[in-house]
């Protein structure tokens, strides 16, 4: 980096408020995915004003600006694959302001989701999307990629709780948009059209969000079936009631496996299971609880279970939670690799869906374990790969495009809640095939030189093996 | 209209399918708003490729396009300013899909509203954001107004609802986007951006929608005011307890008189009153009920009625819903106006805005009707004036920006659910000062030649009586 820039750098955010040393800017190269860019430098600002003066810089400088939340997202959106600036928003972590009269909050981008929820909690309050890596999750990088998790099924994705937003453009300017309100009909969402925007179009600094109330009771059901079409007929059941409960997640026979080895037993052996929360009014939840273990029953459930102890509620919550990793140590040498991660199908081609992803990886050779938020049609699907080897890579590209190939004819969207980065870019071009111009278009308006993200989503050329060091290897 | 180009237009539509005649291209000059302009023509499109191909003739003939609903907006959304052709989708009214099992249904642009939740209540489902014109309401005008109602401070904005979309450039190309699944994180939220564009961005032509289940019961509450802050108290308290009603309906004097004298006293006399409606499984509904009476208590409420008959919770509805036309016949030679038409505010401000907006009315002597959905913040004020007097309309217009101003400056914005169009452009423009750059560089780039309803929001210059035929006299 340029002596001259870095001083520049050093004169807005201080000498503790950037790095070029190596051990930082490779570690900074990194997200949850399996790709790495080191960047050639590290700023972590303290104010939008100071994301603003950063931003004239870089876009005079033509230097490409990675925004950071925690890294904990899955498909390389936060790796600074053209290298220049990450910037780190973890020091921009206060909640300015928690109105519970009129039900908003606002917070900076880098707060953490669950240091948010604790603070909301007090009041009987929570922003309730749950995303898996909730404990490090930071709101603005979950308003970047559209987060979401158990929960959304009830409650409704990130987008669904972004009522305004300060971001700062390519350019520095710093733009107020949305309403501090509950609606508005204002002009142009663009609130929302920076939801899921990746970095690419601005430095989200700022959210104004809705808050939801806290249920007063919660209960569970463990349900075990003989297939997983009967899972999945069990949870088209559910939703056509309709019944919306506020988790279903299913495990296909792979998830189940891993977590019983990795975790003694936690889970009844079985080929596919169904964990469903309700929770409200507690005469509510007796009422949903009985219908859902009736429903479980007809769908042909081998066993069904039923809980309201929160303890048990948890272990199970737990266990479903641990399958990414408890893939990791399922066979020794390989490793659980996220690339068709999170699909999204309408919730009636959950069976088909299934069928076949395990099709695909039995045609591949590679053991595919499927499981995730069923009753929003959300899947996940992680694979088991020697990451030493170049022909399993081959053969796990192949069946990631196949699977996404599948989702894609079955009405799906090869993303539900991860976002696009790296690892779906080739099949988010297919899936959006006629959105891409306008997306390229409005990329451009707003970022005429191309700094922002640079070379992500409807950028990328090539396979997800392209144009990288090769994946996972370099440390591994 | 040039007589190559309606060739042109009779070839893609047929003799049936347009208009220049001037009885019709002067009725396709009104919405609902007091603006108008006639356009050169009228189309009646009946298919997605019918609309590319008519874009794609007034792209290269640069002959501005205004897409258009019912024509129900309050504030001259769907009125041609700058002439050119009126494409009136009333036509592409089909139902297409309603799938239960993936609670997703989609619909054309021009479907009614309640033809539409006829068809879903034969499923127990619901699209549930109510516009006030929902017997005429058509959906691709709710989604570029981002139009709501009643129902909105439960069950949220037409924005919450829009999955997918189907919509066509100024240059004719047909766009896909969003998903036919419940959640997704595939890049940029357009469809989201479309909400609220008012024909600006593209011409919206097919929609999926999220679809909700119907509640099981209902009761409402009528509770009367010796003050207007009594009434905002026990708004806030509702809110803040947190209880969320399924509609929450805020009176003034003026709105209640207005009404008793249009309908023979179908409400308590009093300075203010909240009707308020919860809905859900009967046990909630009986526990809600109780909560709401004991808290317009404690907010010192003068009457509290409370019933689950759904005939009288009706007729309380639709003393509400006859405000607007009421006012109308309250005053001989006067007429009821929208201009400041639906501010909204965080909840809190409740009280303050009814306080300031009756103040302004006093300081320039007209008559000012508040009332509105007050749970989610959003109020509506309605104008007295004497349509042929000059003076009325210079001291309404005055009146109108103040009410604007406060609104703004209480932390609010200037439309909640009719949309910006020509009434709040000025207005509109300050609310989004940061933001009116960005909100150009889209416009230009998703339509350069500026043919995509022209001179509206962000375009808009003067004051809301400039530009245009004196309001109102040319048809009174």
């Amino acid at each position: 980096m340029d002596k001259e820039i870095v001083r520049k750098i050093e004169k807005i955010v201080g000498k503790e408020g950037y790095s070029v040393k190596t051990a930082d800017t490779y570690t900074y190269g990194f997200d949850a995915s399996i790709f790495h860019r080191s960047p050639d430098m590290v700023i972590q600002p303290r104010t939008t004003e100071q994301v603003s003066e950063i931003m004239k810089i870089a876009n005079s400088e033509r230097i490409p600006v990675t925004p950071r939340g925690a890294g904990t997202g899955l498909c390389g959106s936060a790796v600074p694959i053209k290298g220049g600036i990450v910037l780190d928003m973890s020091r921009m972590n206060k909640i300015k302001d928690v109105s519970v009269g009129d039900m908003l909050c606002t917070v900076e981008a880098g707060c953490v989701y669950n240091d948010l929820n604790a603070t909301l909690g007090k009041y009987g309050l929570q922003f309730p999307p749950a995303p898996g890596s909730a404990e490090a999750a930071q709101i603005g990088g979950m308003v970047a990629l559209n987060a979401s998790g158990m929960k959304a099924v009830k409650y409704g994705a990130t987008r669904d709780f972004v009522m305004g937003m300060t971001f700062v453009k390519a350019d520095g300017e710093i733009v107020r948009c949305g309403t501090g309100t509950l609606k508005d009909s204002s002009g142009y969402q663009l609130a929302r059209l920076l939801v899921g925007s990746e970095g690419t179009l601005g430095v989200i600094t700022e959210v104004t969000l809705k808050m939801a109330a806290r249920p007063k009771a919660a209960a569970s059901v463990l349900a075990a079936f003989r297939t997983p079409e009967d899972a999945g007929r069990f949870v088209t059941a559910l939703v056509a009631k309709p019944l919306v409960p506020s988790a279903c997640e299913l495990m296909d026979r792979v998830s189940i496996e891993a977590v019983n080895i990795a975790l003694n037993d936690p889970l009844p052996n079985s080929q596919a299971l169904c964990m469903v929360e309700v929770d409200g009014e507690p005469e509510t939840v007796d009422k949903e609880l009985a219908i859902v273990e009736e429903l479980a029953k007809e769908a042909g459930a081998s066993d069904v279970q039923a809980t309201k102890d929160p303890a048990i509620s948890k272990k199970w919550a737990a266990a479903r939670g641990s399958v990414m990793v408890a893939l990791s140590s399922m066979k020794p040498g390989y490793v659980s690799v996220s690339l068709a991660d999170d699909m999204i199908l309408p919730v009636s081609k959950i069976p088909d869906a299934v069928t076949a992803y395990q099709r695909i990886a039995v045609k591949y050779g590679v053991v595919v374990a499927t499981y995730g938020h069923a009753a929003d049609g959300n899947l996940h699907t992680k694979m088991l790969l020697d990451p030493l080897s170049a022909d399993e890579w081959v053969r796990g590209e192949k069946a990631v495009n196949e699977i996404f190939g599948v989702t894609l004819e079955l009405g799906g969207s090869v993303t539900g809640e991860h976002g696009v980065g790296i690892a779906k870019a080739p099949n988010f071009q297919k899936e959006r095939a006629t959105a891409l111009s306008t997306i390229r278009e409005i990329k451009k308006a707003m970022d005429p030189n191309n700094i922002l993200n640079p070379g992500k989503m409807e950028q990328w050329e090539g396979s997800i093996l392209t144009n990288l060091r090769y994946p996972c290897r370099e440390y591994m």
